[in-house]
């Protein structure tokens, strides 16, 4: 997607120097773009451990990335693989991209270890962002219908946190139907949930968005409802960290408002789900899907631009405890239906059977 | 309520020199606690206008208070209430303290104009008062029984933005019920909604809780949907702003998304309601309730506390445009009754006519 007028994807190779592996610096954004280069497997744990780079396939890419560094250094790979899925333990994609990526090293044959890695870090980025231009290419259809059916008034999407393209390789999942639309000159304004307690909405969302010259509001989460009320949505699209094979989903926490909220007034709520992300194995989201409780620090401080300089500051009285349950639940009756690259389906078991016929076994 | 083991009001006449009204200075809580002068009309004008105080009832009780300081230093009454009443023009109770005072003062008889404007600013306090203590000994009921039921395991009260007794002279609305709860020592704990874009959860209702020592904790306001769900919330209480004739409550944005949750997971939602707040003019809140929109840097905006200094940042892209709109609506439908100081009813127009007959009309 663009930045500042030039196509960007969130890691790269140096096309000057295929020993480094480029990606942006999220932890200053929006308020500063920065391209941060990774020279070892070293630097990847880093960047993956110190949110540098964030969003499920990102941290997947980075860790394969990872490990093709590690080759071109003569590093052990199997120590490098252990080390780089300790960096963030609990993110399922990391685990999976280096395991992949040593399963192909392991059957590379002639090939030499870099070239092996390289292909398959490669394959697995251009994997990702092929599934993510499909959702985008199904989801599109929903907001041209939209459109057609307002006489090509703005269609107002509503979104919450990030689940777009810096979250993932390029387009997003649930920003990619908006990037289709806007590309292809179909009216569309975005309102932006904030997305508390880590404003990836505010800071994310809505810097990608305004980049790719996407027409935008940024709202506090607790907006969505008054506006859907007062019929100024027409559709809501979010992401999901994880989605059961019944179609319930796990998604950042406040989801679940907006999909009550969604249902209450007729709007229609959609998921673009990525089917990596769905556990086939639960069946009961409120039941099989642990909540992450992260610091209530998160919470009790919020950081921002003051000048130049990005300062944390304190909201609440210092012996206020607080607690940050980071995800809720969508159950899938509130669900219009979920957004896959295969197609769109109803969120349910009979949906994603139909479209996974392999997985739902 | 206590405030560092002391009680307080929100308001008072200085007991040692009885021309001067004492007020806490809001803006600067829950970082620092101040208290401030009013010795003339234009101190209480600036009170009320840069929000040194703030909540329905305190501007109005600083209003009539700053009639009596206009009676003192012998300033022209009518001149004075028009412009108290310019100082917030929206804040339909300071007109109305404002003309009540006049009123009183037209009809005083042989008592001097100072003796009369400080009997019924102070009869204005202590009605006030009366109201939010009644509101408290009727949710009291409400607390108490599930308390019961709960074989006195702690009450889980959610609540949504700052209804609390620094927007009153004492006890508060929607925390009136929990203050009277605590001071009687049935066990409760409460989940304070941040309340975005200003932020009156984190910093009033978490101070004055704090300060009372009633356990409480912060959470986003993406929050309340996934504690509800997972049987963390036995009672959400909230203010309101206005609430129609027939039950339909205005109050704080994201207020009616949190009344959807408590409906989904059979949670009772009660609303405080200090029957000067029953707009009987009002029939469908949803069209005859205007919703006022505010600036959008209150979203784009933050401020907290750094070291010792109070700092605003910014959380957003400096080009992406922000909406605020300040209220939402929560139809009758959603509310499980109203708490008002004559008992509690159905949020219906039978309900409260039945309370109010001499108004229901």
């Amino acid at each position: 997607m663009l930045i500042d007028g030039k196509p960007y994807r969130t890691i790269w190779l140096d096309p000057d120097d295929p020993h480094i592996v480029r990606i942006i610096d999220q932890r200053l954004l929006p308020h500063r773009f920065e391209i941060a280069a990774l020279e070892s497997v070293d630097d990847a744990i880093a960047a993956i451990a110190d949110m540098v780079v964030r969003g499920a396939p990102l941290i997947g890419a980075t860790g394969a990335f990872g490990l093709y560094l590690a080759a071109i250094n003569g590093e052990g790979l199997d120590q490098a693989a252990e080390r780089l899925k300790a960096a963030r333990p609990t993110a399922v994609n990391l685990a999976w991209a280096v395991d992949r990526m040593m399963g192909a090293l392991a059957a590379r044959g002639e090939l030499s270890a870099i070239d092996c890695a390289r292909q398959e870090a490669q394959k697995i980025v251009e994997e990702d962002t092929e599934i993510c231009r499909m959702i985008g290419v199904h989801g599109f259809s929903l907001i041209e219908e939209i459109s057609r059916r307002k006489g090509g008034a703005p269609v107002n999407v509503l979104t919450h946190c990030n689940a777009g393209w810096l979250a993932c390789i390029e387009w997003g999942t649930a920003t990619s139907p908006i990037y289709h639309a806007h590309d292809k000159g179909v009216r569309i304004h975005v309102w932006v949930d904030e997305t508390r307690p880590r404003n990836q909405g505010a800071s994310l969302t809505a810097f990608e968005l305004g980049q790719h010259s996407v027409p935008h509001t940024l709202i506090v989460d607790n907006a969505g409802g008054h506006l859907m009320q007062s019929g100024q949505v027409d559709l809501v699209l979010v992401g999901t960290d994880r989605t059961t094979r019944t179609g319930d989903v796990a998604n950042k926490i406040g989801t679940y408002l907006k999909a009550l909220a969604a249902h209450d007034n007729g709007v229609p709520f959609y998921v673009g789900l990525p089917s990596p992300t769905i556990d086939w194995q639960a069946r009961d989201g409120l039941i099989d899907i642990p909540i992450e409780e992260r610091s209530g620090d998160e919470v009790s401080y919020i950081s921002g631009l003051d000048g130049d300089a990005v300062r944390s500051v304190r909201i609440s009285p210092q012996t206020s405890p607080a607690a940050n349950p980071a995800f809720d639940v969508t159950p899938a009756r509130l669900v219009t239906g979920l957004i896959t690259e295969r197609g769109i389906c109803q969120a349910s078991e009979e949906g994603l059977s139909n479209l996974f016929p392999e997985r739902a076994g």
